[in-house]
């Protein structure tokens, strides 16, 4: 059986970013605490937890200590809590630099009164992290199907850093002859981009798609719905050793892709597990 | 046979206003100039230059008198020579407010230094008098195949305002996963949309297809593309009574549109021929 791996798999900057500034802070500091978790993939947080990280789920918890914020950014509100509590809470920031972008431009578009549309899913914490700046003042959609049908004057659309760039044109052409002015923000970050395109692309050349990661990562489901759109024998697996469930029966050419929050120590286990096999 | 007459079809109101400010003018103060047809429909002009219009090809051959601005508009330089000479010529504005707003949108996105694509016809007297305004700085094109491949930062995307609404849309499908933001007015004019819906969807009912209005129209040519797209059987024509050379033969129901310049007298003498044929 022949093995690909995409280019694109595994660690985007905004995670190796997270995890590396979290690594220092926990040498340095000790305990530390995160709301939520750091990045979406439970062996790499379990691994940060090993080394004195902390996940809790309210802010308010914390008195005193160092706080990481993880990835995903978070609220305003928990914002001005840590800010208030700055003489007893050091905070140590690790928000992706592109969700921060997105957080800007979001307010741009709030303050010069257009009608926000947001493509992305309003129960991930990047997504409510960033409406909570804008005082939820959106309408946010994961499915272009749900705009609704009215008229707008002008227009306001930008989207979760891990969405699909399929969904945000679909929604662009449906909302481009109902409002006058259409202002698009492409917030889809570059990786998650390049990453989706090459996942398309192997998929339509082997005869399996496994995609590694996090089965709570936003971009990691993506990234297994593209490839299960032209290749039905795909498996989004979190584990490596999960591979001992699928039958590989007639599968000559595998191709593997990962999430942004995957390393690569994971995606390397995988192929040693699949190389295994022996196929 | 049966015969179908689009609803929308003839006469927008920037064309009504136009003709009805150049009646007025010319029964006021008889003979008057435009830059070029004040419409795109050469009987109504021959009508008009009977009562007293004259059609010039170059404002600067005009040093006193009365010019009316055409419903195209007419370029920055025009615009000057015409303020400038305002003691000895009087100017009588019809540019249709759409053209009016576009210009003012085209200027926004000049001035906050977008990367301007305009959907058009450089050779069209409305799109030529826009460009005027932002000196030319935008790429003019027709065809979205024709944007070219690279990576923006800030994209403003602007059209003629008689463009069909799928080529926008394509055209920001293509933009948006070149830029970082785009910016899109939707300067399609609200009847030219519905008008080309109505054209499409009537194309679909009926055997054959007539567009009525002038060969130097450009929203008309754009319904007749619209039309044969799904109607092979579409017949551009000028003039009423061009019908005697079209083969009618086996159909049974015709459907009738007609450009924003074609008065609703041509619309109904082409009815009455139509009757004549007693098919």
């Amino acid at each position: 059986m022949e093995i690909l791996v995409a280019r694109s798999a595994g660690f985007c900057y905004g995670v190796r970013r997270a995890i590396k500034i979290a690594e220092e802070t926990l040498k340095n500091d000790g305990l530390s605490y995160t709301l939520g978790p750091i990045i979406h993939n439970p062996k790499v947080v379990k691994e940060l937890c090993n080394k004195g990280l902390k996940v809790i789920d309210d802010i308010k918890k914390i008195k005193k200590g160092t706080v990481i914020i993880r990835s995903h950014g978070i609220s305003k509100n928990e914002a001005e809590y840590l800010k208030k509590n700055q003489n007893n809470i050091k905070t140590v920031d690790t928000t992706c630099p592109f969700v921060t972008k997105a957080r800007n431009l979001l307010e741009i578009l709030k303050k010069e009164r257009y009608k926000i549309f947001f493509l992305g899913d309003k129960e991930h914490p990047e997504v409510k992290g960033l409406l909570s700046y804008i005082d939820g003042d959106a309408i946010v959609f994961l499915n272009p199907d749900e705009i609704p049908d009215n008229d707008f004057k002008k227009v306001g659309l930008i989207s979760q850093t891990t969405q699909k760039i399929e969904l945000l044109k679909t929604s662009a052409e449906k909302l481009l002859q109902k409002s006058e002015e259409l202002r698009i923000f492409n917030t889809i970050c570059k990786t998650t981009f390049v990453r989706q395109k090459e996942a398309l692309e192997m998929s339509k050349k082997v005869d399996m798609m496994i995609v590694l990661g996090g089965k709570n990562s936003s971009n990691t489901k993506k990234l297994a719905e593209i490839c299960k759109a032209v290749q039905n024998r795909t498996y989004h697996i979190e584990e490596p050793d999960e591979i001992k469930d699928i039958d590989f029966n007639g599968v000559e050419k595998v191709g593997i892709t990962a999430g942004a929050s995957t390393p690569k120590e994971h995606i390397l286990l995988l192929v040693e597990n699949l190389k295994k096999l022996q196929i």
